[in-house]
């Protein structure tokens, strides 16, 4: 518990992909890593599914860091992500300001994902979510924990983030940086924070990263409420399930790899758009 | 608490507003505020949204106040809201009588919209629906309290109608004006009313934000009920986390705007109807 | 409580009829009171609409008495519900023997059909499932009650039936005419009784009458189960809240009516077969 | 208690098969005793119904012995269950490794399928899942116990299988034999077993009995959960319940006959696949 938050962050992350390295096997294939194309494609992709598995309403949002200008990244437009296409998509530095002043009107809360991709380098993808399922625990003084193989990236803690302590902030929408750099400051290393009676964000590696951490989270969420209404003891997944996989020799993949989790991705893909990846 | 309710009622919807707005960008456009026709569209597109999302099933309704005659309100005629087409919609006055004495079969609670609309001069569209996430409070001593920032219409306050003070009601419908007035009368100025073994009422200051407000209360009621199933101290939304947001200048849309959620609606009528907005 | 539990039960039916009637309007029409043309079709329709609805998983099934033939009954073959078409249904007297001697394979459990409709003149239409909202109810202490205005059918009480009281009887399946007959001495001249460990019958005067009340319960079990876990006080559907609807002069309508939920049922047959009633 | 567990193991599976015998009637058809062509038929179609029926997410597997090598199994190589084709199939001896040395890469956790086919000559099919309903009960001290009539195969207990039991196994997946030998040993003679913070392995002695197992075993754990929490006495499914119809006479169905709930699996199917059985 003394360890260094983010020398522990670092083994969970590790831990991450050793495990998904291990589901996904060797069918994982890098994207190339110069251009935007793929990245471009792959997070109107993240839209569609996101929506289509019920982790975004039609008021969430994910964006992805751009690969030939890390300190840009890209968002959908104003519109839901279920509806976007590569048309939609808009360009913004890390301050959240449109690179094109002629950009179509931009989310109100994209401050959320230039906090974080300002804040965290190793982050190249954002989610913020108003999923049911982890809705419960903004509002409670029950924390979130991993119940599964597949949600590692828990180990670290799910701080709940309180917009309130932001000096001079209306509302509960993450609508200015001040206000992003708060929440981002409480993610810390972590890859999930959840933000009290609005929501949560969840960050990964890759576009596809970040898809696949937002949906075990989901499952983790509902399998944790049901694990407590059980009445018995509960047993919370630990650093010693994961950490000896820490080991492994294997790199994180480079920026824009179609994701950790290839065998998810083709079904989550197919089932949002009609075609296998 | 001493607030006078219509104030705070006003606040609140104020503050909700601009909430909306906030989240919807500047993408909202408002509809030609003379004529029926986008009004009347919109009704048909409420009815299957609120059927496909599952918060009407073949027996709830939803109206909406015409905008040349507002001592006229529209709503189907007895017929499943998924199945209502703009050919099925029946024009009332608001005593609940057909303008057009050859109109088809009325909806027998037609008296709940007649009501309201007639009380509550904000309101152009009233939802009555049976949801089962809500149902189980409408039996319970426990009220329903906002516990997400797409609630804040719920802050004024949740009231259970019982239908069993009407002097000389007969069942549990409403299909008589008395015991429309006494439900419009527990609902006073707030957004949401619930009836006792029954389902609830639900209105807006147009057909999109009434259907906004029915889904969001579904997925509170869910929420809610896990959060106290968690065990934990729960923590709900307050008048502070909304009422700064309520300074905004932005004042309301006409009448017949459709929707302060048009993201919202946009992946809502695509899901229900098979196109965009 | 000391009242007569045939005239409670005809009252509660009545009231049922009363608050359905209102509910649909007017617009219910009668089908023609000879020939089984219509109730075939019925049959063949409420199959679907069960199993879509998910209150039939495979292994479940509904029958319906014949209008020529009061002393017989139809039902499907041994075939999941979402599969059946009208020619799989079979015809069977009152005992489970198949009329035509080449009939293809029956169901093993038409015996609860056949008991029941022996039993209850006023039933026309028997449903059989496992549906899993009903099935916690048939393992616990807790009865089953009405929640809501669509559920008076279960203001007569919900009975479970155990089958290890039938003397002779091997296994969990109601597969003769004694274990038939003493499920239902149990139902009585109520509309459900649940069968302990193994799922529910629910009986109406009409095929949709049947799948109304089959659906309407599943709504109430879980309604039930989630006021309960909210931890309040409960306030359940009482007798009261109905009876002034039972002095409705409406009489019940004629065998092969289909159904006093038009509205719903035709919500239901488009979502089950993709085409409007 | 003190009954072998052998024995009671033999008795269960039986009362199980009578069961199900009982409730599929006379349709079931034993398919061709020799060559894989339908077994690779129904194993295909049983990777498409588990996803569809949410039973396996796009990390799960399904598993069946070969007919004319029972040395040997099949399973998908390493790809979403729900875009598995017959050319996705690989053949496997029951150390795991692939019979063609050019065989695609296959699933990490294939060692699990090949040590309980090893393990188990009754057993021709093994499904691996990590169904959101299950999970909460591999994290706790609550058993998983039968809760109706088609969950007879978890009379003989559901025993959670702990990996850090294994002697130098790392991380949470069962990626070689000796880890596959110990969860093989917990499963003993049992349909199923629970892998604390992980999933559940369930078998069948065909294909679909196997899917069939893991369909109702995930209806059986929402039920108990919802049982549970009703918060009355919960009565069990119990060995008295099921015995007598162990005295059936009939055997089991030689290998490769596609499932003893025929009824079940033609409704699945169609929901997968858009065709009937």
């Amino acid at each position: 518990m003394r360890m260094n938050s983010m020398c522990r962050a670092v083994m969970v992350f590790a831990a991450g992909i050793a495990i998904a390295a291990e589901t996904a096997g060797q069918t994982a294939k890098p994207a190339q890593a110069s251009g935007n194309g793929s990245l471009l494609a792959d997070l109107v992709v993240a839209n569609r599914i996101l929506s289509n598995e019920n982790i975004l309403d039609g008021l969430g949002h994910v964006s992805a860091r751009s690969v030939q200008r890390p300190d840009h990244f890209f968002m959908a437009r104003d519109l839901a992500p279920g509806l976007v296409t590569a048309a939609d998509l808009v360009e913004y530095d890390l301050d959240g300001n449109a690179v094109d002043p002629k950009a179509p009107t931009g989310v109100r809360e994209r401050f959320i994902h230039a906090a974080i991709l300002k804040a965290r380098r190793d982050v190249n993808s954002v989610v913020h979510s108003h999923m049911p399922s982890v809705l419960p625990f903004t509002d409670s003084t029950v924390p979130l924990r991993p119940m599964y193989h597949m949600a590692p990236f828990l180990l670290a803690g799910v701080p709940v983030w309180e917009i309130r302590t932001v000096p001079g902030q209306v509302g509960m929408l993450v609508d200015n940086n001040k206000a992003g750099a708060s929440l981002a400051q409480t993610l810390g290393n972590r890859t999930v924070a959840l933000m009290r009676g609005h929501g949560a964000v969840i960050v990964g590696v890759t576009v596809p990263d970040a898809v696949s951490n937002a949906i075990f989270l989901d499952v983790n969420a509902r399998v944790q409420a049901q694990a407590i209404a059980l009445g018995g003891k509960v047993t919370y997944l630990t650093q010693a399930d994961v950490e000896a996989g820490a080991v492994s020799p294997q790199p994180p993949a480079p920026i824009g790899t179609p994701g950790y989790y290839p065998r998810s991705w083709g079904i989550w893909k197919q089932k949002a758009m009609g075609e296998k990846r």
